[in-house]
């Protein structure tokens, strides 16, 4: 199957648009719309957090009364969370407010929030802000939108997938946003996704997961899994094609394009990871489960002492073992193989003579580094996708106050 | 009971000492020495990391024969760890050599090594320097010894507590190293300790565990548990008091010394954290155990979120409901109260007005900062001692080479 992927949104029977409400200052965009001009099926994967916003308990209830949605509504600068019953009142003020500006049923809008923890949502500007979002809303206006959902974001995401099938065009598109309060285990982040297959809830939800598993949840930036984050697809089935059920050939192509699109937005919320200056692919592989595997890429992605050595351009693979070797997952150390950057620097847990460390030094500079570690103990591999720790991560988590 | 605490050691019985063997550059004091002129029962306490130095298995191998041990032998500078064979037949050789040295049998010397990993150990460095060390050992040389033993440490660390029972002084004196890879379950850092007090061997197992479990257990730097940590407590018996058993009012007595000493010195240990600029009390009340009390304290330390918002002096408590909901504990969200320095600010899972904020973030400026959290689950209680992280922890670790 011929992909194209494309730097550019435009979804058949989707508009997008994004404003400035004054939630944040200085005219900056913090109100973002995904709107389908059907009745569309729409799929969610949640954040694992225990602590988890309003928004997100909203969008599963009605989610799971399986009927179609018409809109999202985000909004950037107030994460509505911890912010007791008021929190969810909030929610469906707003939800009935887009619903009216929109002229749809309240119960067909879905809603998601990033910023600050702990403040109530400031529902008048949101409200006076919708009529414009509504008017301003464009299907070439998905930039927009990509815009209105960022907060310490320093660039935009967003991107499309597009194949044809039994001559039928199947697009996917979508944004999102995060850069700190990245980890594993969904979600972590937002990401606003639309399609004009046409696919059953069922289906579409799996395969949302499915593509979830292998992308969004397998990036990390500090550890951090947020209370609020969220990915939603809503598919429209304006493309006209036989209706996409689980476990058909029409399904598994469906998979590998959404697969794609989450793939190339979650590679780029690691790209623009507060303060990153490197792009790290930790591979575990040998080991007896992709459970473990992914444990133990994490553990290395996640450790303190690794990242920093990273931003220091040092293969510093002692803090490899260390971090694996505090995972909880059993292996046999002196089986343990690893490289930097294809080039072998560990075999049987310990060190290759010294000879290559120079040349590996320079190598450790570029800005992708690919960590290989091998186990040697069963056949199961995982890839985790991180960035290095910076002076600058320190400042703008120091700096970004409640 | 009276306990006098000082900030010197003097132990009868116990000699130390200090001096630079050459692994280290510039004239660093790299290797230190621990002498008890009696046969002295020993006790340890290993790092859970999977990946253990040779010298964590050596120690507990010669420990678990139940002999008497003289003498403790350790390097700074190089860890000895992921060096395959070579490793503990380097071990070996030290012990011997050190052995010759004090005219003991190397079966009564006990090692530790701590610095760079999976560089073999100069043990021709480490030979030479021998017997220079044992020429200059004192008993009032542990200030030398408490020097030897650091890495990126920025000052040396040492206590002594003493108190009296039925007339018979006891004294407990300790050196300490560690500042960064610290995170509790044991060991992270290397702790050194002597005492003139008759005790079983069982007795002291005992007591260092359980001195342990509160002090070296419960404090992170940065979450990192290193593969050679360990602490070691010798007992020469010179007091001349009726030796110690487990369960009698003289062990619950030793065990409240020891304990204040490990306390003050793992507090040293986190005051010296790299890069630290404030000292961290986490306390989890409330909860159904001490046990998930001590992961969810852990959680909201390791977090880099938190730490950076109290390296910006910002009470940002979202991000500590963040990390707890992260834990993997189940509370309800809707219960948990929140303190910055006795200061209420959340209640019930959501702030309280905003009044007092102004106050909490001048409050927070300080450099000792107590952040109380309660569950309204349980009785249980559990506190955890951490550091912010600052700009200088990122360049320690960056810069700080294999």
């Amino acid at each position: 199957m011929r992909l194209r992927r494309s730097k550019s949104v435009y979804v058949p029977g989707f508009k997008a648009g994004g404003i400035a409400c004054g939630i944040k200052s200085g005219g900056v965009k913090d109100l973002s719309l995904i709107y389908s001009d059907l009745p569309a099926v729409a799929a969610g994967v949640f954040t694992r957090n225990q602590v988890r916003a309003p928004s997100v308990e909203y969008n599963q209830a009605l989610l799971n009364r399986g009927r179609p949605v018409r809109a999202v509504i985000v909004n950037s600068g107030n994460a509505n969370a911890c912010t007791g019953p008021q929190g969810m009142r909030d929610c469906e003020t707003v939800a009935q407010a887009a619903a009216r500006a929109l002229g749809v049923d309240p119960g067909e809008v879905l809603l998601a929030s990033t910023g600050v923890i702990g403040v109530p949502l400031p529902t008048g500007r949101i409200l006076h802000g919708l009529n414009h979002l509504v008017n301003h809303m464009a299907s070439r206006s998905w930039p927009h939108a990509a815009e209105g959902i960022l907060t310490t974001d320093l660039v935009p995401k967003m991107k499309s997938v597009e194949y044809t099938r039994a001559r039928k065009k199947i697009l996917i598109g979508g944004i999102a946003k995060g850069s700190g309060m990245i980890a594993p285990n969904m979600a972590t982040m937002l990401g606003f996704l639309a399609t004009n297959a046409a696919i059953s809830p069922a289906a579409l939800q799996k395969a949302l997961s499915r593509a979830n598993e292998d992308t969004f949840n397998r990036i990390t930036v500090d550890g951090a899994c947020s209370t609020n984050d969220l990915v939603l697809v809503l598919a429209n089935g304006k493309a006209g094609n036989p209706r996409i059920q689980a476990g058909s050939g029409d399904y598994e192509a469906f998979v590998d394009a959404l697969t794609t699109l989450c793939r190339d937005l979650a590679f780029m919320i690691v790209r623009d990871g507060e303060g990153a200056t490197k792009f790290v692919t930790i591979t575990v592989n040998g080991a007896r489960s992709r459970a473990e595997a992914a444990v133990l890429g994490q553990a290395v992605a996640d450790s303190l002492l690794v990242k920093t050595a990273l931003f220091g351009a040092d293969p510093n693979w002692g803090r490899i073992m260390g971090a694996l070797g505090q995972a909880g997952v059993p292996f046999d150390p002196e089986r343990v193989d690893i490289a930097f950057n294809r080039m072998p620097i560990v075999r049987n847990g310990h060190a290759l003579p010294k000879a290559s460390m120079a040349h590996l030094r320079k190598k450790m500079k570029c800005r992708e580094i690919e960590i290989s570690i091998h186990l040697h103990q069963g056949k199961a591999v995982c890839k985790t996708y991180t960035c290095d720790l910076s002076y600058d991560y320190v400042r703008i988590n120091a700096e970004y106050t409640t």
